[in-house]
């Protein structure tokens, strides 16, 4: 019954994954973002669009419609694959009635078709934001979305998380200053360089044509890491000149800054930090978990000066993704962190007799009104039966409508109690969402 | 760039439909019912399981995949089209893990590849909640989950709901007492009433091979509608003898009086409400919204005592369905309800001078910390392009750090104010949702 790669969770472990959730909209929203959501769909020619058939997308065909018709039609629709496709076409199709720069988040499912059996998933929860401008988009927000990222990351019941920031420029400068013309290759070898080493890059980045003096030097920068302004002396060190280099190194040095002048050691410069993707134009940004580095980047992005064009306008923007999916099955499948209970309710309101339940829901009815979550149990059983109708839920009480108490049944202590004025502690109140950290 | 049947809202129309989906959460859990989230797909064979091949769903293929191949392959995966066949398979897969009786709600995206042009779309947003038992589940729970969606619907920004109730026993007792022995095609044609009209109905049945007598009468009870138990009496006037029908008077009886005494005039018999599937077994419910009638049901269900069975155990169950979709894009596209701002700040910081940004930065942080969302301006440009970045976004309250001081810009009210103790009025603190009911 289970599907490999689409990852399903019991109502306990859905509690981790709705307060990861929700912690990630309530910084988001303190931060201004607004939220939208588009459409699952899109047109193959719109996913397709940078060319990037090695994607393994989803296609949609609907069951009357013949396979190879729907297989030959340019507007056959595919399931899309990130968030980044959907939000630069919203923004076309909606840039009069947005006000920019326009801060959006957004939450949904993404798909794709790749072997599930590297430990990715085919459907997975992506939680991104990003600011675009009109035309123009100053620096100072690719800051921003870095401190936003770092204050969600920081509220959520995970390891430590780091920040690993570079800057499209530095790599740029140093390509142009030492004579790479080709830096797609450049970044591309780059960022295979924790998965092969940095001798298998020198010698892929030879036999693709680049020279040993730029490849090297290269290799030096990707060395480099600093966890304030120090990186830029050390990269100055390396003897090249260009104009691209020097404001990426002031860019960089200012995100470092900003970032651990707010939450100390939250942000790392690691000029190694490539990203494949080709439309980066300043800022990257990855994020490794303490202890969890297997994972890989549990959060990237960067600033790219084109999100969206249509020939007259264009839309630069920043913004970071999180890997909800990825980042909460690990969470969960290690037993990092828990749920108090598998259920909303945090009292179970017991039943003397079926004559009687109306009684029973009365109660429940006059303690949800004060917004404490509670059930009437299913059967007017034993008392004793009732309490294990709780005690299996996880649910912390049990209020007995005969005597009119309610009893905690962890530690046994019964007390009078009135369902207009009793309230819980606030930790029982709540789901409490308990970390190993 | 807009595809037809698949709806995507501006920030400010997404706020209305995040509002109605936190009530509806919010709802839910206070009633004890736990969140579960199942895989948008599931083997094509388990969505054609009962045979609905009429059904439009959307089959899936990987972009490097032979779509004949894929086409012939009886693992192919589909789009689930409801929540109902995928929590089926959910109980059946968990269910050693599951507390019986066992409240879930599910709030997720279904997907159906109908005529758009008929007002529904191919991508919708559906909230469900089901209480499902394992072999038994009592009838209260048919009371219960009734109970759970009124509270739920009044707490919306939309005109009255009614919820209009039924039991199958009913209609299966009087096919029985009349000798209509295809209830299947009784309950079909039935469910056609109010489109096609009563003299249609009847010539319908007739055509399908029922006795004239039983045509009438099954007419007859299908325009039996009260507020309260006074159907009973006019239903027996019909003066059909047997035991199943007896049981099911009972039961909608206990349903409506049950529900009117807690929410007077939220629920009413109505005896023609049949549900065309096939699996239900006890109450059925539909829900109109008054001058609305033309959505058709906004909230939807009823008892089946086989939601899910494997062969040797069987999960009986009672659920109804929210369709959020259709009833937020009417909310939507007649201004029935509308968001107080464009985004979630309620104030937005101004900035001296882009030297000062940091200043104005701390402002905010300060703000948030006390949850107060909030955004910097993106320039510093003069103090009135800053208060018009403000105003277009709706948000009430401009901050300038050079003053210390804190502007309401509807009214022109300033006063000195300190980030670490202001607070905005509660109505301005949060985006306000506003109904034109």
């Amino acid at each position: 019954m289970k599907l490999s790669g689409f990852p399903e969770w019991l109502p306990a472990q859905r509690m981790v994954e709705l307060s990861v959730l929700d912690t990630l909209r309530e910084v988001f929203e303190l931060s201004g973002f607004a939220s939208i959501e588009t459409r699952a769909v899109e047109p193959v020619s719109e996913l397709l669009r940078k060319g990037e058939t090695s994607k393994e997308i989803y296609l949609l065909r609907r069951l009357q419609e013949d396979p190879m018709a729907a297989a030959q039609d340019p507007k056959q629709l595919g399931l899309h694959f990130d968030l980044t496709v959907p939000f630069a076409r919203y923004v076309l199709g909606n840039f009069s009635e947005l006000p920019f720069p326009f801060r959006r988040y957004q939450i949904q499912k993404v798909w794709r078709g790749e072997r599930p059996q590297d430990g990715r998933f085919r459907e997975f929860t992506q939680a991104d934001i990003d600011i675009v401008g009109d035309g123009q988009l100053a620096f100072h927000h690719e800051i921003e979305v870095a401190l936003v990222m770092v204050e969600a990351l920081s509220r959520l019941p995970i390891p430590r998380a780091t920040l690993l920031v570079n800057n499209r420029k530095i790599l740029q400068g140093v390509c142009e200053g030492v004579g790479v013309s080709d830096i797609e290759v450049a970044l591309r070898n780059l960022d295979k360089l924790e998965k092969i080493g940095s001798s298998a890059v020198l010698e892929a980045m030879l036999a693709e044509g680049i020279e040993r003096e730029g490849a090297e030097k290269l290799l030096d920068l990707a060395q480099i890491s600093a966890a304030d302004a120090s990186f830029v002396p050390q990269v100055k060190a390396l003897g090249i000149q260009n104009q691209t280099l020097d404001k990426g190194l002031e860019e960089l040095a200012a995100v470092v800054d900003a970032c651990n002048r707010v939450v100390p050691g939250s942000v790392r410069a690691q000029l190694s930090i490539a990203r494949g993707l080709d439309y980066y134009t300043g800022t990257v940004y990855e994020t490794v978990l303490e202890g969890h580095e297997d994972l890989g980047s549990i959060c990237s992005g960067g600033r790219y000066d084109a999100l969206a064009s249509d020939g007259k306008r264009t839309f630069p923007g920043v913004g970071l993704s999180i890997g909800v999916s990825r980042l909460v099955s690990r969470l969960i499948t290690q037993n990092l962190v828990t749920a108090s209970r598998a259920v909303p309710s945090c009292v179970a309101i017991a039943v003397v007799d079926e004559a009687s339940r109306a009684q029973s829901e009365e109660i429940a009815r006059t303690l949800r009104s004060r917004n404490i979550p509670c059930e009437v149990v299913a059967n007017a059983a034993k008392f004793g039966k009732q309490i294990r109708y709780a005690e299996r839920r996880g649910i912390p009480y049990v209020w007995f409508p005969d005597s009119g108490e309610v009893k905690d049944i962890r530690s046994g202590n019964q007390v009078k109690a009135d369902p207009s004025t009793w309230m819980p502690p606030k930790e029982d109140l709540e789901v409490q969402i308990l970390s190993q950290n």
